[in-house]
């Protein structure tokens, strides 16, 4: 893993991150990608989706706030990323919670080719066929440990499984990684997933053809920015304040020390 | 009442509590029920919002940014939530100020049991029959003082009202609460009557036997951490932070007596 | 210009200022909105516009995030803001990104009387006929300096050209303001663009005579803003949120004496 290239890599570059994303986060998830170094755009309408999905260094879908339109848009944007040759990461926020959304996210892991599917245990359990609880879009439980989870999850849907929780786990199926960087508080503001997913994103735009390092590179700079925004906070909303400014502070020169990853 | 117990019960049980609710804020309730201690989930397609709100222990309705799919939605959302058992939360956002906002109002009120209408003076009273100026959604008077319209408003409707202002009153038409809590710097934040709102679901679903004081309980609520924000705050914007950090930050122990409420 | 006694009387008569705008930035400019103390109103069903934009005092038009039936509110809350007197501020964000971009901004300029035209200098040449390069919402470059632009865009679009950068540029064709005033911090928050459009329409309120001072009003306010954010702040998230207190605490009194203008 060469985190702090990377991260570099996105500053210098300021590849464009086409995010189809839900309401709830769209200012979260485009100040997470600007703070980090990369350029947000958010575009939904079938319309155009094709167009800005191609120029794009990589496509971000998010299922959190669904309807009709938007899954046509998803799916228009996917391949068309697909056929540009743009890498996409997939967020299924609240599979498991509603048919909706489970049958969405099916859906488009089986019509484009997913780099990287990110989401808490009990979202990646649901898609990859295997026992968890949901509440809503919180994980209450699941069946495997992280690392099961993820290794099975991308063997079985093709793609690198980005599994997360107090210990992140990424794998490619040969290959698993677990991430303990982050803080509790990340656990405390609404989108904190879905900025992890932008950022996965913004790291596949410079190395999509190594999509399980940006994966694990994403969870790393994410949850550095989040220990380093922990310092000082007194809650949710100061810890959120905090999460851009660390996002924004990210040193590459020291990102890969502070790494805390195994495998 | 029993605000501090009730807000124990919140953290201890985690509800879900479902909110369909505009564009403007959705991040902002999100994040204020999460740094309460229930779990959010916004959901508005109708092809989920029966079985989501099925599942929810609140739900939330809120008429900030409509259309035509929303209010299918909500429609949808609110029978499946009456059949299920689950309490309804209105915010009338906007009633008065165009014939769409009205008319959606009254009509989820007519084809739904709603247990409680929280809104603005202008708001509550124009639901309820009576005069009042409104300019957009902010709330220029009404003919009624704040008590006097609450229980109108809660006969006029067949609800608990929770009319918001300068002082607070809650009334299921035989008893009226006053609210005394709160700061001035809530009504230089968009959403903050979104987010008082939201807060009502949370302690409706842990107190759905009891609307009137469950109402009450989320203004004293959000009142304190209002008022524990304020200090320091600069301005909105840093006021509008401190007040996540408030909310996560409120004692159970020590709410009740805090609590400025009469009747 | 007389940017303190504007600034005065938007907080003295508190107009509304109805926005259809994007979903990343919707809290932001309604607060923005409401720090610097005007009531900040959105709505975009085709059911209301029309309603809401003949009783507001400016309509704000932002493209970020389109769709069909948004495109046509639009059309329905121009015609009716036209008809009722009402000034309209439009900004195009991502004009020259896609076909559908294009394409609306030019549509919502032919079928509508816009007032003033506020956008980065990408999206500002591109509707002028002008040589620019965009990279999804961000401006890369332009062929024109920004006097030479804003005063061309003018003359072609036969609005105000309200064109911000490093130093911004207002024009009506005949004058051409510069206005140095802001912070480099700006450019790292998504939506400070689109927060200094709804300010623009919160100055054309009070002085819709006077559409270029306006325009430039609003930046020189927003600039000032701005300048005090970055006063401690740590990077885009602090920033960010002190944007909101210094709105609310720019002073009418000082204001006009910290204008940096030329022109």
């Amino acid at each position: 893993m060469r985190t702090g290239a990377d991260l570099a890599a996105i500053r210098e570059r300021k590849p464009l991150v086409h995010q189809i994303t839900n309401y709830v986060v769209m200012n979260e998830t485009a100040n997470a990608t600007l703070s980090l170094g990369a350029l947000p755009v958010m575009a939904h309408a079938v319309e155009e989706v094709e167009e800005m999905a191609s120029i794009a260094g990589a496509l971000v879908l998010n299922i959190g706030t669904l309807s009709e339109r938007w899954i046509e848009a998803m799916l228009l944007a996917a391949k068309a990323a697909n056929a540009a040759g743009v890498p996409i990461v997939l967020d299924p926020v609240g599979a498991g919670a509603t048919r909706l959304r489970t049958e969405t996210a099916r859906r488009i892991l089986d019509e484009a080719e997913i780099a990287v599917v990110r989401g808490n245990a009990a979202e990646v359990a649901t898609l990859a066929g295997r026992d968890a609880e949901i509440r809503g879009v919180e994980s209450i439980g699941a069946a495997d440990s992280g690392a099961e989870l993820a290794q099975a999850a991308a063997g079985a849907l093709g793609c690198v499984a980005s599994v997360t929780g107090p210990v992140d786990h990424v794998s490619d199926g040969q290959r698993t990684i677990a991430i303990a960087n982050g803080d509790a508080l990340l656990g405390t503001v609404s989108g904190t997933g879905c900025m992890s997913t932008a950022i996965t994103g913004c790291f596949l735009a410079v190395a999509a053809d190594r999509a399980l390092e940006a994966a694990a590179d994403a969870l790393v700079a994410f949850g550095v920015a989040g220990e380093d925004a922990a310092v000082g906070a007194k809650g949710p909303g100061s810890f959120h304040v905090a999460l851009y400014d660390a996002l924004y502070d990210l040193d590459p020169a020291t990102l890969d020390s502070r790494a805390k990853v195994e495998g």
